[in-house]
């Protein structure tokens, strides 16, 4: 689980005609896999479930996976590998503390926009398996990253110091997570806009500055 | 549903040696009604699983509601009447729009610190039943009369506008809603000192403001 696999494999998309024992490539698959997890739960969701949205026997599913739990840990994959992909960007690790967590909540927001229905799983996990609560220890080891910055930033006098550190963090959090629950991909707000909303709304706050 | 239900009523709390054919009260019916739904599930709990948590049997909990559908009623009613109260008080439609404003997310806050396992359960509803349908439906209701707030303070240049007040709810509910996955009643952490924090992030934002 520590090892990031890739979501996406060099096989054709899409079944159209094709013979062959894997109609639909292993991206399509999990598509599948995860919008039905967050329809009806993990547990409620079964492989034949997933064969039949996918138009295809349980055998083509196989051929990728060993099993729904392999399903569920490619699913969550997407999201963390891409979240802990943003703190070893350059931007997470060169700069003042405050630039390198308005970069670090500006790679969440777009990392939410981007791989939401995963990020959605993951966020909704209870810690029921083994394999989910490894998946919610590499979440809280991003939060923390976020709370070493917001510690760091509030050191060098860039974040206000009278809200706690905890506090600050979890309301951050709230702010960013929440956006699974009405963002629309495609939609006329782009993740970028978005990105840019949280970190004034979170920044600046909602009362005018008064000009600099 | 429409009409606000006592949560509590005037019978005696607990179950210490009394006899009689109510050993528990409503309140006490409710608190563990709502800890297993929150816990289980709605669908997962049975009349039964309650009985066994309260130590009596299934009809002393009919003795004061009509099914598991009541009690879900009771549960949300908490929440939201409490919610809905606070738009009520003369700090809610009295003064400036942002003041207003400012009242109302404070109330939010203490409601949901002071009913956090109602506002949990109202939080978690998927809208399955006409019931639960009606309880999102005041729940909007209650969304919607804080984006009038927030319109009118953008209007009247108290609030920033160049953040999209679609956006700006949002941001702000995603805030105070996350409060029910972390906050621990009791603890060091005061709901009138969270909700100063919260006003505080969501107005002034985190970067210190210069000195007025």
């Amino acid at each position: 689980m520590s090892q990031p696999l890739p979501a996406d494999q060099p096989a054709p998309r899409g079944g159209n005609g094709r013979s062959g024992r894997a109609p639909y490539d292993l991206a399509t698959v999990l598509d599948i896999a995860v919008a039905a997890f967050n329809e009806f739960g993990y547990d409620a969701t079964s492989m034949g479930t997933l064969a039949e949205r996918l138009g295809t026997s349980k055998s083509a599913i196989y051929y990728h996976v060993s099993g729904k739990a392999d399903l569920l840990r490619l699913a969550l994959e997407r999201g963390l590998g891409e979240l802990e992909g943003v703190l070893s960007l350059p931007g997470a690790q060169e700069g003042p503390a405050d630039a390198r967590l308005e970069f670090v909540l500006r790679g969440a927001v777009r990392v939410l926009c981007e791989e939401l229905p995963s990020v959605t799983l993951l966020l909704r996990l209870r810690g029921n398996t083994d394999l989910e609560r490894e998946a919610l220890a590499r979440r809280r080891e991003f939060d923390h990253a976020v709370a070493a910055l917001v510690d760091e930033s509030r050191a060098d006098g860039t974040l206000r110091a009278d809200v706690d550190a905890r506090t600050t963090t979890r309301l951050i959090f709230g702010m960013i997570n929440s956006i699974v629950e009405w963002y629309k991909p495609g939609g006329p707000l782009t993740p970028e806009q978005l990105a840019d909303d949280v970190i004034t709304v979170a920044f600046e706050g909602l009362h005018p500055r008064p000009s600099a």
